[in-house]
């Protein structure tokens, strides 16, 4: 997944080994799983080249996807003919009914 | 690495099999290592579950960072006492000198 932290997202995930990010649309900070229960246990941390972006490995309870998908990246592109590209599925199984823990 | 793609940078890479990237600080669209050499043959696209991140897998030419690191993730942030951090290199050996690829 991709996902936005603020400073107090990034020091809060160092501070408690779980993963927070921050909703820029919810203009609200987030623990991941808080409500959902797919929560994140930071295993390993980096930062790039010019620290703005972070890399997190983590273990993963149930999926990371809203989705239900393990991984957001449950599309491959596969391109066609002409410049075009198709989408097609892949490690896409479900884990859960995602209306049952997403609401909205 | 994570760079930013527009939509001519995206038809680039499916098109041509290379990534492609546009730069916002320089306004321009980019084919990744066209003047440093270090080009990056699609090996594997996926897009996320809202279409906003392309993730992908290719096989690099010597290395992907401008500080001519494999990966621009070579560094480890570690958490320290009362939330400080400090960072530790991790698979950071340069595979050249930076300085003779890369000009500005």
């Amino acid at each position: 997944m991709v996902a936005h932290m603020n400073a107090e997202a990034l020091r809060s995930t160092i501070a408690s080994g779980e993963a927070w990010y921050f909703s820029r649309s919810r203009n609200a900070l987030w623990r991941k799983g808080e409500t959902s229960g797919q929560t994140q246990r930071v295993v390993e941390m980096r930062v790039d080249c010019d620290q703005d972006a972070v890399w997190i490995r983590v273990e993963q309870v149930g999926a990371a996807c809203h989705t239900a998908r393990r991984s957001c990246f449950y599309r491959k592109v596969n391109p066609g003919a002409g410049g075009d590209a198709e989408l097609s599925f892949v490690e896409a199984e479900r884990l859960f009914d995602p209306k049952t823990v997403y609401r909205k």
